[in-house]
């Protein structure tokens, strides 16, 4: 089984959660992959340099300007401290965008029927998993940025999410692979004011239950549906989780 | 025969030269390496962002704020866009630092008997060629931005020519080497001012003649002298070139 681990921008710009994030995924046992996230370090850099972030419906509007600012950030400075922090601990790190072995293509969003020009913002087409299956098979631990390519020189913004769900679901052909969303509660909660609440597994029959009963609404609606597409697309289980226990909360599966 | 090529900030950062020169690493022939400078564009962002670049020596004083710099910048920024670059021509490119794959290790330089701390600067304790080797076997271009790590955590700015003769000499017990160096004149040259007169061959015992009659002299010892030491510890032929002419030039060896 290999560990798809993705890990948004509110644990990885915080050294303290960074470290606790780094520890437990040395420790996961077998083959894994870590992909990062890094918007808000891109937003503290960008405002450094005079350039506004503008978002829609949570994406980031890239222009030339802010291309560059992803491109260090993402690419350099997270992507390059992580991969030099878990050489650290003893694992043999690699740090790739989608445009390095051409692992990750994509090409440029088109404008919304609304008129929105995302910039250099990526859907992607394709991602090598058997490339990445080739790198896991030589001892080395791919650290994904949320940057893809469209095969014409340019880099391309991705929603990290959705790096990680191309990553997961191009292994899971050649292999079973697990795919982990680090969250800021311990997982799917009954209560989510009652940390002894966690409801340990779903399938898609109870998820309905918890659908009906109004256990499960608001945001976590679409984090469950994408959950679930990525087991209908062959990933073998998905897991909703805190960076400090990778290997507890929520496991949703067929 | 591996080709190693490096290319200084000058050429990467100008869109123009760096269009030429990716064209003529892309049609050179044989397996390759490209390891980039890019001190400019890292003195343009560090002074965006109001950090003062210093320099003792031609060598940047590296403090955090500066390591943050050179790492979105030489890791980021500069290396991949020239991955995306090359994959746009057909070559498959993968970005490296020395953290990557454990590819360059260093150890920061201590502070000099003059008292200077030049902060995360590295001086290189060695490199992994097997590695390289098996990548350029796999059909992959390695781009080697000027970065190594310590093993604990830190990344260090590294000079590029140093990178660059530290890959050659790691390659050379295992396969055969040349390493090019791109430069302002087409060469190695009997008259600067004049264009036609470029020396195509130096070995140890030319190269004392032209030190005797003052043809060479100056910023150009400490090349040649370079030069040799790399031929000393394995290389097969140092090249110096333009950017434009990568397979012509003036070839040093033994």
């Amino acid at each position: 089984m290999i560990s798809i681990i993705k890990v948004g921008g509110a644990i990885v710009e915080n050294p303290e959660s960074l470290s606790v994030l780094l520890h437990e995924f040395v420790s996961l046992k077998g083959p894994k992959v870590l992909v990062h996230g890094g918007g808000r370090s891109a937003t503290k850099i960008a405002a450094q340099l005079g350039i506004e972030s503008k978002m829609v419906g949570g994406r980031r509007i890239t222009d030339t300007e802010m291309l560059h600012v992803v491109t260090m950030v993402y690419g350099g400075l997270v992507n390059k401290n992580i991969v030099a922090a878990l050489q650290a601990q003893g694992l043999n790190a690699l740090g790739l965008t989608g445009a390095d072995m051409n692992i990750i293509r994509a090409h440029r969003r088109p404008i919304t029927p609304e008129g929105i020009d995302f910039g250099f913002v990526g859907d992607i087409d394709s991602a090598d998993g058997k490339l990445l299956l080739q790198l896991l098979e030589m001892g080395i631990t791919p650290v994904v940025a949320p940057l893809a390519h469209d095969g014409q020189g340019h880099l391309l913004n991705v929603n990290a999410d959705t790096i990680a769900q191309t990553v997961a679901t191009a292994l899971s052909p050649l292999t079973d692979v697990s795919l982990t969303y680090c969250f800021e509660l311990p997982g799917v909660m009954k209560n989510p004011e009652d940390t002894n609440s966690l409801i340990p597994f779903i399938n898609k029959m109870t998820y309905q239950q918890l659908l009906a009963d109004g256990t499960i609404s608001g945001g976590m609606i679409p984090k469950m549906e994408n959950a679930f597409k990525a087991i209908n697309e062959g990933v073998k289980k998905v897991i909703i989780t805190q960076h400090s226990h990778l290997e507890g909360g929520t496991t949703i599966a067929e």
